[in-house]
């Protein structure tokens, strides 16, 4: 039986991925990691019978540990609850590691059996350098969002566990470190974005040299607009995605094209390409997820229903496909599908991000940081749309590229970008 | 090193072919056959040095063979030639088959070593049964055009050739012999057809069930017509294919779509599934060249130019790529494609495919051999356009189905049928 964590459970990718689960009733939920939302945790711990489950704060914790008392679900909060979660194999249940972060009866009454650094997964990895990787049906779904989605998915990847990667962050800001780690561990990172899925399932059973990807791109709710026209958007205009359900932050970062940059640079990482082999390409209807086309000339598409539990579902079964309950294409009624060249002069953080990796090392930390920055004070009404691109491109005009990051760089220079960002403006 | 023979070099698939090798200079090619052009086969063999070529007709095979006499290229004519070229395996040169077509001074003076029936290749595989396939690097291209492509077929995969199959009667006709038989002897079929080497390359590294086919059409070059506007269309008008560059017999089966029902069926052989779960989707750029939906609701599509030399190469180098010179799709160029439902009323060749292949059995010769009957009388300017589908409509009406045909039963079938047609016009 498959074994599967979420970290981000509550959100938008964590949900479909339980409706996923609900549908095949054949996945057992290990794990499951949730920011603040302790009552939709609650429920899912109910329902799903995780081992062990973690929220953020301390006493968000606090509140869930009392609320879960009968049902013997572990409770651990912060960083440390989530690598946790990140790294914790079914069966695992006696040596969960003593940081900081864990809130147990045992741990509080010092009963706990089996504890400490030593006996944690992914620490014994790192120290031993020889797991050996037993099962790939052990996977942890990062669907959180924004950098604090790195540490986990390293934690994952130390710990044997396949790596289902909703998380845009982590090889955007670490892929550097994040795929020859799993290279060395021998561990699947399984896109769950959709044009990354449709580019992993283009390139499934080829044996052929990528010579371009077409990353497919909806254009966002402001696709044609004009720079001026963009000066005068509202919150609410941006947070209206035309084709798919997401949250906010992604929301924004698609009304912006800020996040197919992002993806630009995803892609780069888990396809092995260059920025410039890899095309944006404006799809309005979101129909075809994104395609690749190889030496031959010959492209290979992947289209479907603008529906992210097709992505998800492809991770969670991977190589096999499942049935699905989604909506099936009608190619008769479909009538026509339309291709755009997305202008990088008014989506300027299109045009930011392909910059930023072309420069790569540190550059892409840059741009992200910024962009969350950014996109948190637009989320909060204290910046215009436009000032977001500018935001971005003010803290990669001032920074000075570090070639080879390492994590603790990266996330210094996240909080550098922010401290710098906090006193421009 | 790659080794090819090819029956039909001289025609439009064949020729393609051979520019596929004067790229690559890669591949050896042992044996070809063409129909009556004496002169192109002369130029083939001279530049491609093959050890054995075979004309359809006794006395152009004569010609030939006075033209080559420098060579060492042996000649045959006929059946046996076809079926020779088809089973010849590189290295075998001195075991050809005393059969009937061949024509070599060797025969002639008495002098051959190693001949007869007993040590050829497809007739010893079919006595003991047990043929070791050693090389999947030895392929027969089958591009002849009609069911004049059969026999050499069944003969290809008993002397443990991949079969690369542009041939569709070999399939619509006798695939429940075929595909039984390629099982059988452990042999590839790879497809030719743009559109079923497009679902082949949908198909590649699937673990999944197929949910539904759809299968592109043009739509040819009557896309739109009512069956009143074809009463009067005439030939020079109906071997106006929009995209792609055809023999005679395929363009005006794509005119009448004729053409597409024969892929049906040829589909279902192919990929094992039932003609209900193809859909023909007309795609009027011929950008798509087909796609296959998986039971997940996922789609995958293969698109390209409009060229065949890229279903013929991806059959020749399987599984890898190789570099090819056809025009790239420039999406942004592009800029849509569009989608319709085939009009089955207006089409009732199509509509005719349809009803043969549920029907299975020996319905599907019938079908083809009206068509074939059909059209050559219709490029002879012996019937008018709308004539076709009657034909084909009366000789099924007329038949009476044999569940499971043999491949003497199909081949009476093909003469019953035109015999009765020639009495019935």
């Amino acid at each position: 039986m498959k074994k599967l964590s979420i970290i981000g459970s509550t959100g938008s990718i964590g949900l479909q991925a339980l409706d996923v689960v609900r549908l095949h009733r054949d996945i057992k939920i290990t794990a499951l990691a949730a920011h603040s939302s302790v009552s939709k945790l609650e429920a899912q711990i109910r329902e799903f019978k995780p081992d062990i489950a973690s929220l953020w704060s301390e006493d968000a914790a606090l509140d869930l540990k009392v609320r879960v008392k009968d049902t013997g679900c572990k409770v651990l909060y912060g960083m440390e609850g989530l690598i946790e979660v990140a790294s914790y194999r079914a069966g695992d249940i006696g040596s969960v590691s003593n940081g900081a972060g864990i809130i147990t009866d045992d741990i509080s009454s010092g009963k706990a059996e089996n504890v400490g650094i030593s006996s944690c997964n992914h620490c014994s990895i790192e120290s031993s350098g020889s797991y050996n990787i037993e099962s790939s049906d052990d996977i942890l779904l990062s669907a959180v969002v924004g950098m604090i989605g790195i540490e986990p998915a390293i934690a994952a990847i130390k710990s044997g566990r396949t790596l289902a990667l909703a998380n845009k962050e982590s090889l955007v800001c670490a892929g550097h470190i994040i795929m020859p780690l799993a290279k060395q561990y021998n561990v699947d990172i399984l896109p769950v974005d959709s044009e990354h899925s449709a580019i992993f399932q283009c390139l499934s059973g080829e044996h052929s040299n990528i010579s371009r990807i077409m990353l497919t791109a909806s254009g966002g709710p402001f696709r044609g607009y004009t720079k001026k026209q963009l000066e005068t958007v509202q919150l609410s205009d941006a947070l209206k995605h035309p084709n798919w359900s997401m949250g906010k932050k992604i929301s924004i970062d698609s009304a912006t094209m800020v996040n197919k940059g992002l993806e630009v640079m995803e892609a780069c990482h888990l396809f092995g390409v260059a920025p410039d082999k890899i095309d944006v390409l404006i799809q309005p209807s979101s129909v075809v997820h994104s395609m690749v086309e190889f030496e031959d000339g010959a492209v290979m598409a992947q289209l479907g229903a603008a529906d992210m539990k097709l992505p998800i579902q492809y991770a969670l079964y991977y190589p096999y496909r499942r049935y699905s309950d989604i909506n099936r294409l009608d190619f008769y009624k479909i009538s026509t599908i339309s291709f755009e060249k997305p202008d990088m002069e008014v989506f300027e953080g299109l045009a930011l991000a392909y910059k930023a990796a072309c420069e790569g090392g540190s550059m892409p930390t840059v741009f992200n940081a910024a962009n969350e920055y950014a996109v948190e004070r637009f989320l909060n009404n204290k910046i215009r749309f436009n000032d977001i691109s500018g935001i971005i491109k003010e803290a990669m005009r001032k920074h000075k590229k570090i070639i080879n990051p390492s994590l603790n760089d990266i996330i210094d220079i996240k909080k550098e970008v922010e401290d710098y960002l906090e006193n421009l403006i």
